[in-house]
Formats: C-alpha cells, sequence, structure tokens
C-alpha cells in the first residue's frame, strides 16, 4: 500500500511533468513556425495565414518578444473568454457540448466535495478502528486510509452518516443531470433549428430495397417513393460500391506524394538521380529511377480509375440496393424517416441520412441481412477481447509491486529499496502500466464498430465509445480493484460467486484509493498537459515541412488539426466519473484530485477546440443520451459497491435504505430518457412545418432540386477531372462548413485568440497578412 | 418423494376427475335449457334462438333423444372441423391465434418427445447410479428417477448425448417459434389488410395537449393538427372525464335490476309487498318498501346523472387534454401516429387509438406526468407482491408433505401411514395447494395494470400477462423448485449466491420431476376439462334465469359467455412450455404428459371459442410478440438448468459447449424481433396507401366524417334519452362486431355447430326458431 509519502512523490512528479509540458507548450506556441499546429483551426477557417515576410527572417520562425514569454499562462483565461453561443458558431455543437460533459464533472463534484469535507472526514477521521486493527493483526494501513470508512469501527451508529450522504450525493448528481440533460436538448433543438438549409434536412437514407427483375434500383425506388409519398418525393440518388475506386483513388494520391518527394530530393541533390527498389516495401528487386518509375504507376493508375469509374456508373451490378431519397419538405423528410414502408420490415429500410460528411461509404454496401450476424460475431468477440485483455494487466500490476519485483528480480533488490526508487515504483509504475494499455485499444474497437456496418462517423464514433467504455469498467476499474485485491488477499476472493460481488468490490473500494490517486495524476494531469503540447503532431508537421512542402495548399495539407475523438476522450472522462462517484462517500481524499481533473481538462479542451480541432462531422450532440446513460451507470455501481461495504461493516440494517437508491435512480434514468431522449432521435413534425413555412415564405422559388442533386454523391464521384481528386474532402467539407458556420462572428472570435503579431505589444497591430511566406 | 404409484393414483383420481368433467358436460350441453350456457356465441351473433316453444315442455328443457348420449365426444372433431380462415371471421384473429399456441406446443414437444424417447431414456436407463448411491447413502429414489438424468453416473461420456440433445431440442424449438412468428405475422397483416374500414385505421389517440389559456382544448387540437398535418386532418372528438357520470350510470343500472327482482317477487307473491332494510348492506335502518324506495333512488339517480350529463359535456375541467383526432386517409393516421409532434416529447403524444370497444376509458384522463410515477409504484408493489407471495406457498408445500404432517400433527400418523391415502396426500395435495393460491392473483395483477394508466384492454391483458408470467416463473417454477427442495437439502441451500442458482436449480430439477407430473394432471387435465364444464357461468345462468328474466332480452344479458382472459390463460401455458423445455434433457418422462395437456386443451378451447367465448376486443394478436419471447425466457431458462445439473455432474467440459447455446437463443430472440416485431406495432405506409387508393376507388363518395364523427364517444354519451344506457355497449360492440365479421360463412359455420335440433337425428330438420320462448 502507497503511503502519503508515495501520492506526494507520484503528485510532485505529475505536477513536474504537467508544468514541463505546460512550459514548453508556452514557449512553443509562441514561436511563429508552429503557428499552424497550434492554431490550424484558424487556418483552415481562412481567418489566419502564414506568418509575414516583413522583418527578419529569425522573427518569422522564433518569437524574441520576452514580454510574451512572461504571462506564459495567459492561453487560459483566453481559452475561458468566448461566450458559449460563439464557440457554437466557430466549432459546432458537437465539440461545444463536449466541453459541457467537463463542465458537469465540476458541477456535480464541487459541491459534493465540500460536503464530503465538510462532514465525512471529520466523521471518519475521529475514530481509530484502523489503530485498533493495527495492534491485532500486522495489517498494512496508510494515513489516507484514517479519513476514510475504513477508519470506523463495525457496526458503528456513525455509517448512517455514509448513507445520508449516499442519498444527498445521489440526488445532487440527478439533479445536475436532469438539468444538463434539459439544456443539450434544448440547445440540440436550437441549433438544429437556427441552422441554414442542409441537404440531410431534407434526405433519408432507404437501405435493403429489394431486387426486382424488371427495373433498375433507381427506378425501382422512383417508382415506390413517387406511389407512397406522392406529395412529398423530390428526387433521389442511388449508391454505388466504389469501394475499389476509391481505394485506387487513394493509392494513387499516396504515389504521388512520393513522386513529390522524390522529386523534391532530386532538386536538392541534382547530381544524383533517385532510385529505389520495385520489391516488397522497397527492401529488395531491381533498382529503377524512382521518378520515373512512380510517373509510369500514376499513368497506369490513372487509366485504371478511369476505366473502374465507368465500370461503377454502368455496371448494375455496382448499385447497392440503397438510395439517397429526398423530399420537398423537412415535413416530408420527417415523415419518410419515422415510419415503416413497406410489409416487410427487412425491406426499405429509412433513416435520417447523416451528413454528407458524416457518412461512411464502406459500409452503405453492406447489405441488411448480414448486420445481425456481424453483429453477433462482434458481440462476442469482444466479449473475448474484454475478458482476456485482463490478463496481461494483472501480471503487469503484479509486477509493478516491491513485492513482485522483488520476488521476480531478486537482484534489483537493493536497487528498489532504495526510498525515492521505491516510491517511484509505488506511485508511478501502476499508472504507467495500464496507460499503455489502452493507447492500441481504440483503434481495435473502431475497427470492430466498422465491421459492425454503421454508416455513419458519428454512430461509429459512439459505438466505439459505449465500447470502451465498458472494456474500462470491466479491466480498469474492476480488474484493477479484483485482481490487485486479489494478489493481497489470495485464496479468499477466488472462488468468488456472484452476489458476493458488490462485497468484494465493496471491501477493496477503500484500499485502491491510492492506486487511484495516481492514476488520475499520471492520466488527468499530466496526460492532459501533454495533449495541449500535442507533441505527435508538432513533430509530424515539421517533419513533412522539410520534406514535402513546396507550396502553401501542401503546408495546409501538412497541418494535422485531427478531432476531438469522442470514441476516446468520452470513456476516459467517465471513467473519472465512475471513480468520483464510487469514492465520494467511501474515500473522499479522492475528490480534490477528480475537480482538478475536470477544471483543467475543461480549460485544455476549450483550448484545442477553439484553436487547433477540426471536427470531421457535426452531430448535433447526438451523443448526450449515452453521456448521461453512463453517468447513470456510474451512478447505479457507486451505490452497489457501497452496499457490498456497508454489508461487511455488519450494518446490516442499513441495506434497505440502500437497496432504494439503485431503484431510484434507475427509475430516473427512464424518467429523463422519456422526457429527452427523442429529441436526439427524432425531428418533430411541429419544427419541420414551421421551417419548410418559413421557407417558402422567405425563399419561394428556391430550386431545391438542384441544391440536392448532387449532395450525396461519393466523394471519388464529386471531382470532374482526375486532377482534384485529393482536394475532394476539403473541398465537400469546406463547403459545409461555410454553410453552417454564421459570419458576423468572425471578427470578434479572432480578436479572441493570440495571433503573435499582437501579443508582441501591439508593436506591429496589422501585419499584412495576405504575403505570403516561403520556405526553404 | 412419490413413487410410481402415487403418481399412478393421482393420474387415476385426475382422469377419473376429467372423464366425470366431460361426461357432465357431454349430458349438460345437450340438454336444451342450457343451451344458451354452452352456445351463447351463436345467440349473440343472431344465428341461434332459443330453443322453439313447439314441442312437449319437457323436450324443451330436457333432452330425451337416448342416441345423442351414445356420441358423447362428439363434440370434439366438431370442435376440430372448423377451417381456420372460418375460424378468424367467427371469432376474431386474437382467439385464433391463441389456439395456435397449443398448436405451437404440440408442434415443438411432439418430435421432442419422439427424440427423447427414442435417445435419451435408454441412455439414462442403462445405468445404475442410483443403485450405486442406495448402497452408499440411504437416499430415496423413485422408479421415475431410473430413466432421468440422475441415474448417470459423474465425469460420465454420455453427458455428451445431453448436450447433443438439448442443441437439438433449442435448434428445433427455434425452428418452430420463428415460423409461427412469421406465420402469424403474415395472418395478422392479412387480417389487417382484408378488414373493412374501422374507425381506428384512420383515428390517432393524442394525449398530453398542453394547455392554453386562450383556447379550448377541442380549438387547440384542432389548430394544431390544421396546421401541422394540413393535407390529412379531418375532424377531432375530445376526451371528457365522465368517470364519475360512468359510475353513476351503472349504479342506476344496479338499482334498476333490483327493482326488476322486487317486481318480480311481488308478481310471484301478490299477498306481500317485498321490504328492505336503508342500511348498510340491507343489513340494519328501518324498513321500507322496496319498490317505491328504489323507484325513488332511480328517479334521485336519473336527475344526478342528467346534471352530471350536463356538466361534464360544458365544464371545461371535465375536458381531458387528449383527443381522438382522425384522419382523411390511414396514411395520414398511419404518419401521425408513427412520428413525434412536437420539440416537447411529453406534448401532444401520439399512438394508435385502439378499436372503441377496447378503450378503457377511466385511463385516458390521466395526465401523462402522473404515469411515470405510478409505473415505479406498481414496479415496487409487484416486486413485493412476488416476493412475499412465496412465504405461505412454501410453508403449505411443506405441510402437505408425509413428513411435514407427522411432525406437525403426529396423531394423524396412523391415518396417513395408510398406504392409498398417502398417496393421495402425496401426489394431489401439492398441486391443489398450489392452485388455490393462483386464483386470486389475476385480479389483483390486472388492478395494477389498471392502476398503471394502460388505455386500452388489449394492453391492460397483456401486461397482466407478463406480470403473471414471471409470478409464475419465480413462485411457481422457482419455488416449487427450491423452497420444497431447501426443506429436503436443509442447510446447504440457505446461504447460496447468485451464480450457483444455476447448480442449485440444475440439482433441484430432477427431483421435482413427480411433483410437476402431479401438477400438469391436476392442473392442465382435470382442470381444462373443469373449463369446458364451465360450472360457475352455468350455475349463475339458471339463478338469473330464475329469479330475474323476464323477457328474451334479459335472458340475453343472463348469458355471460366470458372471453379468453389472455392475462390468465396465455401465462398458465407458457409454464408448460417451460416445464416441458427445462425437462425434456432431464426427465424425458414428463414429456408426454405435456403432450396430453396440450392437445387435450386445444379441442376444449377450440371448443370453447367456436360456441362459448365472446371477445370483449379484437387486438389482431398483437399479444404474439409477448408469446414468443416468453417461450424464448424458458429456453434460455432450461439451457441454464442444464448448465447448472452438467456442472455439479462434474461433467466440466461441458460448460463451453452449453453456454454458446443461451447466447444463440438470446441472438435469436433480437433477429425474430427485428425481422418480424414491427408488423405488430407499426402499420406501413405502404399498406395504408393500397388501401387509402382501393377505397377511394371504389367508393370514392363516402362520407368518412359522419362515419367518424361518433366513433369514439364515451359509451354514456351514446344514448340519447336515458332509459338506453344499459344497452349501449351491446349497441356498440354490436354494431362493431357486424361491422369486422363477414356474411358469407354463417350459413356454413352453422353446419358444424351441434344444435340439438339437428342433433336428434334429423326428426325436426328446421325449427322454426323466430317464434320466442317464454320462460314462467
Amino acid at each position: 500500500m502507497a503511503t502519503i509519502a508515495d501520492i506526494a512523490v507520484s503528485g510532485a512528479i505529475n505536477l513536474l511533468t504537467a508544468f514541463i509540458f505546460l512550459l514548453a507548450f508556452a514557449i512553443l506556441r509562441l514561436q511563429p513556425f508552429n503557428d499552424r499546429v497550434y492554431f490550424p483551426k484558424w487556418y483552415l477557417k481562412g481567418l489566419r495565414s502564414s506568418p509575414s515576410r516583413s522583418g527578419a527572417f529569425v522573427r518569422r520562425v522564433v518569437n524574441l518578444d520576452f514580454r510574451s514569454y512572461i504571462r506564459f499562462l495567459n492561453w487560459m483565461p483566453e481559452a475561458l473568454n468566448m461566450p458559449e453561443p460563439e464557440l457554437i458558431d466557430h466549432a459546432g455543437l458537437d465539440s461545444a457540448v463536449y466541453l459541457r460533459i467537463y463542465l458537469m464533472g465540476l458541477k456535480i463534484f464541487v459541491p459534493i466535495t465540500f460536503l464530503a469535507w465538510a462532514i465525512l472526514v471529520p466523521v471518519n477521521y475521529t475514530n481509530n478502528a484502523l489503530e485498533a486493527v493495527k495492534m491485532v493483526a500486522n495489517v498494512t494501513a496508510s494515513d489516507i486510509d484514517k479519513l476514510s470508512i475504513s477508519n470506523i469501527p463495525l457496526k458503528s451508529q456513525r455509517f448512517w452518516t455514509h448513507i445520508v450522504m449516499a442519498y444527498a450525493f445521489t440526488f445532487w448528481t440527478c439533479y445536475v443531470l436532469l438539468r444538463e440533460y434539459e439544456k443539450v436538448a434544448s440547445m440540440r433543438l436550437q441549433f438544429l433549428s437556427s441552422e441554414r438549409r442542409r441537404p440531410d434536412q431534407f434526405t433519408v437514407l432507404v437501405r435493403n430495397v429489394p431486387p426486382d427483375p424488371d427495373e433498375s434500383v433507381s427506378e425501382l425506388v422512383e417508382h415506390f417513393f413517387l406511389v407512397n409519398h406522392p406529395d412529398h418525393y423530390l428526387t433521389q440518388q442511388v449508391v454505388c460500391n466504389a469501394n475499389k475506386l476509391a481505394s485506387l483513388v487513394k493509392y494513387k494520391k499516396k504515389m504521388k506524394n512520393w513522386l513529390d518527394y522524390y522529386h523534391l530530393k532530386f532538386s536538392r541533390n541534382q547530381s544524383q538521380k533517385p532510385q529505389m527498389k520495385t520489391g516488397f516495401l522497397g527492401l529488395w528487386g531491381g533498382k529503377v529511377d524512382a521518378i520515373d518509375h512512380h510517373i509510369s504507376v500514376i499513368e497506369k493508375l490513372s487509366k485504371e480509375i478511369e476505366e473502374e469509374r465507368k465500370r461503377v456508373l454502368k455496371d448494375p451490378k455496382s448499385i447497392m440496393p440503397a438510395a439517397f431519397v429526398s423530399f420537398k419538405t423537412r415535413w416530408g423528410a420527417a415523415v419518410c424517416a419515422q415510419t415503416q414502408q413497406s410489409r416487410n420490415p427487412t425491406l426499405w429500410l429509412t433513416e435520417w441520412a447523416p451528413e454528407p460528411r458524416d457518412v461512411y461509404w464502406q459500409n452503405l454496401a453492406i447489405p441488411y441481412v448480414a448486420l445481425t450476424v456481424r453483429r453477433l460475431i462482434i458481440g462476442v468477440a469482444f466479449f473475448f477481447l474484454t475478458f482476456f485483455f485482463m490478463i496481461p494487466i494483472a501480471s503487469v500490476q503484479a509486477l509493478a509491486s516491491i513485492e513482485g519485483i522483488e520476488k521476480r528480480a531478486p537482484f534489483l533488490k537493493s536497487v528498489i529499496e532504495i526510498k525515492f526508487i521505491k516510491s517511484v515504483i509505488q506511485g508511478f509504475l501502476p499508472g504507467i502500466a495500464l496507460k499503455l494499455f489502452l493507447i492500441f485499444l481504440p483503434t481495435i474497437l473502431m475497427i470492430m464498430s466498422k465491421f459492425e456496418g454503421f454508416i455513419s462517423l458519428s454512430s461509429l464514433e459512439r459505438r466505439s465509445a459505449t465500447r470502451y467504455y465498458i472494456f474500462l469498467i470491466i479491466n480498469v476499474f474492476l480488474g484493477s480493484i479484483l485482481t490487485g485485491a486479489a494478489f493481497e488477499q489470495l485464496n479468499s476472493f477466488i472462488k468468488q460467486s456472484a452476489n458476493e460481488i458488490p462485497k468484494t468490490i465493496g471491501v477493496a473500494v477503500p484500499m485502491k484509493a491510492t492506486f487511484f490517486i495516481t492514476y488520475i495524476m499520471v492520466d488527468g494531469w499530466a496526460g492532459i498537459a501533454g495533449e495541449v503540447l500535442m507533441l505527435k503532431p508538432l513533430v509530424l508537421y515539421h517533419l513533412k515541412n522539410f520534406f514535402l512542402v513546396k507550396t502553401e495548399k501542401d503546408r495546409e495539407e501538412a497541418m494535422n488539426p485531427g478531432s476531438l475523438g469522442f470514441h476516446t476522450g468520452e470513456p476516459r472522462i467517465q471513467l473519472y466519473f465512475l471513480l468520483g462517484l464510487v469514492y465520494s462517500t467511501v474515500t473522499p481524499v479522492l475528490l480534490p484530485f477528480i475537480i482538478i481533473f475536470f477544471a483543467f481538462a475543461f480549460v485544455v479542451f476549450r483550448h484545442q477546440i477553439i484553436n487547433v480541432y477540426n471536427q470531421q462531422y457535426e452531430s448535433g450532440a447526438a451523443f448526450w443520451p449515452d453521456v448521461h446513460g453512463r453517468v447513470i451507470t456510474a451512478l447505479v455501481i457507486s451505490q452497489l459497491a457501497l452496499m457490498g461495504l456497508m454489508s461487511t461493516k455488519e450494518a446490516a440494517q442499513s441495506t434497505p435504505f440502500l437497496i432504494a437508491l439503485p431503484v431510484l435512480t434507475i427509475w430516473f434514468h427512464r424518467f429523463c430518457n422519456g422526457r429527452h431522449k427523442s429529441a436526439f432521435v427524432k425531428y418533430p413534425l411541429q419544427e419541420a412545418m414551421m421551417k419548410d413555412t418559413l421557407e417558402r415564405a422567405r425563399d419561394p422559388n428556391f430550386n431545391l432540386k438542384a441544391y440536392l442533386q448532387s449532395a450525396y454523391v461519393h466523394p471519388v464521384f464529386k471531382g470532374d477531372n482526375e486532377d482534384d481528386e485529393d482536394d475532394e474532402d476539403n473541398l465537400l467539407s469546406g463547403k459545409m462548413e461555410t454553410e453552417s458556420v454564421l459570419v458576423p462572428t468572425k471578427r470578434q472570435s479572432r480578436r479572441n485568440t493570440p495571433v503573435p503579431s499582437k501579443m508582441s505589444g501591439g508593436s506591429s497591430p496589422s501585419l499584412p497578412e495576405e504575403v505570403k511566406s516561403g520556405e526553404p
């Protein structure tokens, strides 16, 4: 068990790490040559361009104004300055609501922490059960345990305090959850109704069009909707299986990149023509001239692409039995999306079309019948992934304990017995080990979700997030508690039965408080500080900039702003909710660490969202019901754990009082979902009708058909000539962006962002930004 | 433990009881004076009237044709004769599909029984584990156990047979389930599309209309739907809170009945004016003239009713925020029922209106917000009902065992040690005790469902059925297995943990086979035979006939055909599915008893449905997904029990093979629901459009508005003058009936039914049916 000293060492290390990261960030972000790494969002919006040529070369690369370094934490208030409505305009509703998760964490835990420290900590501390136990058995207990529930003797009447507190915390959490659900639901409806015309408002995705020997899919769809939605049907766009074409285009793009690279290499060193091997990964095979080789490959690919493009458009086999059907009114689309079309409920399946940039094109080609089977396969695979992943974690954690190391590597004994190293190992390593395991997981989960056949990026991310959360609960939370404890309590834990689990968890929870405190510091403090530093994009950008960039457009491509990554970020936040709620009644010492995490992460991610991330899609906060549901899950787990703990404390009469809590919580969850969930899955007809009427009055001659005609064309067909292929994604998303972003706030938004020229004391209030920089 | 001899005694008793019931039924039903008890359905349909006056008085009361008695089981083939499509026309789809549940039981269990007897019984019998155990410990084992899995020694390789059989049985059950789901779904769609115009096809029930200070509910609803469904809205009918009025009307009807009774009494005995006491229940208070008293009460009530009726129609407080909204087309109604109307998902809630006679008017007045709270209360109440009901069952069963009686009443020892009495007690009493407990339960559950606020009789019954099934599983199935076993195995069972439960059940299952066999015989054989005899309606009818009936109309009211009682009948059938599936691999001896139950019950209920029951509503087999789900539940329970049993048999390597079964079964269930469930909850737009188009072509000038105007008026407002109140229900349902029943088959249907005149050998082939009989 770690003592307060261990925690202090770990805390110091992590605070130092975080401080170093923040300092590095503060310095790096002020350097003009990093500008595109730390402010890509503004470049993408066209509100910022490369640093000007005026002034010395050095000033373009390094910021020499020392005054700006003094206020190195200035980005924090700046990040907080932008008001929420402007943030929604700037970064979209998804990002703004994502930040509200952190805010909700603060809203829940700040009052809970105050209450817990004011009431529970004194109640726990003024006992001496642990001292008594120490006398009898040779149990180790750290000072932190003195503040926790472990310090209260069996059968004490003081446990009533904890029960009352559990009620208070549950009530408060539910209250905050309800308010947030209400708020987010109204924000979503506000967002949807204030939004300008978007193709997905009029469009429905139809899947599983039945085969017809006499008609093509396109005709069939047209006829079906002309018959069944005669007053509303407008047009349709059949889905092609262009997966092969898309991969060819992607490959060609990669080849072009290489060609550029070799061209650049040749231009720098004209004496030697660049050569390459043709074999596998360039490792063997005959040497050829790299430039010529790539040119010929690209030519070949161009031909293939042209052929494939023609084939896809003509071959009836490449037409999938799915279509994007557009309606004359939002009302018509809302009706079609919410109703069943045909007798056979697996045919003519309709659902809201995702935003065009949110569509995951590969999966549109999956026939519906395969989906249920895929779901089963993934379900089983996920089960095995979750439960067999536990083995390495358990063994690493056993290794990372002092005893484990001493047992397996006795020769290290003298080294690790040094007090400082011992503290490092105990306070630092378990957290790191866990963290490493979790790095590769989201990718695997994302692949699983893709295999399962979801058709939009947003639903893929939501699904992955759910899986990741389940994984975190089982492997990180329960895994750390139970296997860790299993090595301490040995045999007693092995032959456990299902209804003993709350007890087992309840007993182990207070023991693991120090472990989770270190985990929070490693993952939640240093990790978040690492997030703001963006080391990987920084290095990659400069590598690309050095090797590949020739024009301004190349430089723009070299920027990799990334996005929020809902599927990894949100479950991680939820783990903190879980820890906070579980420990709120048991070990309130942990709560301040959670609060620091939420506050720090809120500032950091607000900064990142304003300056860096560029969301791939906008789902209108469709993820909120998931967020809500997971906090409820955490609440129920915390109640069960408390119940288990209480029953081992022989406070038996408490169980009936505690059993009401999960019942009420689950009922509350159902109540909330009944009240608010439909705002996230349905589109009320009243809204639709209102917007239709408004639009008809405002813009009676708008040619909707022309507007919708090509909205849902597969991205590879967007460009007319081949050389534009690379830009299509950007083009499309750029188009979408300008449509969904309001213009008037641009000027104001900019005031809030740290353009370097402004930071340097107003010496050059307006640099000529249109001048382009030339890179070496 | 009961031995084969006990079973035989119990079997003989039950067979005898069943035979006596059938004989009594055969005799009673042939008596013309019982005609209205055993063939009320035909009277209600107007296809049969009271026995004619021609012939002697005796012949009108007693059937003297002895030939008809010889063929006393003739009703069985007659019941089977009517083909299914005609049955649907005759009794509705609900009844026809209800019969399919029994048929499904036969389809599932006949092949399973053959397979089990061909393979499992020999495998079990050719062992001698039980003999070996008997030698060692003093364990009692009956001969039946020799045919069960208990006879196989530990770690035997023979258990593979059981595992393979478990797979075969699961596969077969799922196959039958899938086929039945398909069939019933197509029957439902067929039924809905072949049906003629019905008000509920065009009508949607809107609840939670928000209050508006400026408009009445009626205006508000009209405006809302004119705006949001401009092309489809037709008319609306606001719901009034007429609960008080309805109860007044009901009370008046009761008083009128009493008045009739006293009139009759007076007319028979003119010497003495009937008198009564005015106090509570007529037990005390001053004596008054009963006729005058009732006349004055009725007059007072009439005035009150008139006032209440006016108040309800005028007072805005009695107008509920709910309305039946009708549309011009089925398409419009389908769209409105399936979509969300307003931003706030708890306002303007739309759902398909139930059939007018299916509406449960009392609950329409409940505001929506109260519903979630009511649901929670009922959930908790049901939990307590389920788990505290176990105590009496357990104690009675302990009492009903020989050991229990001897322990508690030693003086009876000499009596019950007599072999025959002992057999009776062991074979008969436990079943009876259980049966008695279950008689009052459905009423309680129905009251719970009503409190929960469902708005149609069909959904009330479905909900009650679900609750009843859960109750049966926990208290009858698990309760019998575990508490019974708890008294046998004492301490070892008390401190059980959750994941041991499959083991506990698995071990106890084979021991309880004999108990369940007796239960099946009591409940499934004799009980069903009692059902066909209809003793209670018979007695009630003759009492009423004797005391109250004056006119033909009175006699019609005295008939009480009853209805199927889905909420009690279906869960009871499901218990047999559960028993059959659980014992299929463990004790195949039980299976033939199940098959006899299904076959016998099928015949009996087919007869009852054809001749007796008069369904209150027609839900179009909306209950099938529930039926399907419960068979799946039974299947999963049987798999878990087998898994538990196997793990105690130390056939440990079998668990991985068995664990796949519930996973696959649950996946199969989800697959089936995805494929077919929507046929039971949604109405496809394609269908709606087709029917609309057809109807528009066939009947372009139909005045739909007039047709729908008064379809959903509260029954108490139906009659224009007060005296008709009593008939309104009949009037309404009669109207509905003639609308939904096809005419041409009437003649044919009649041929199949045993009209007494026909039975008596064709001596009077056509009695003048229009002549009315006069009763004394």
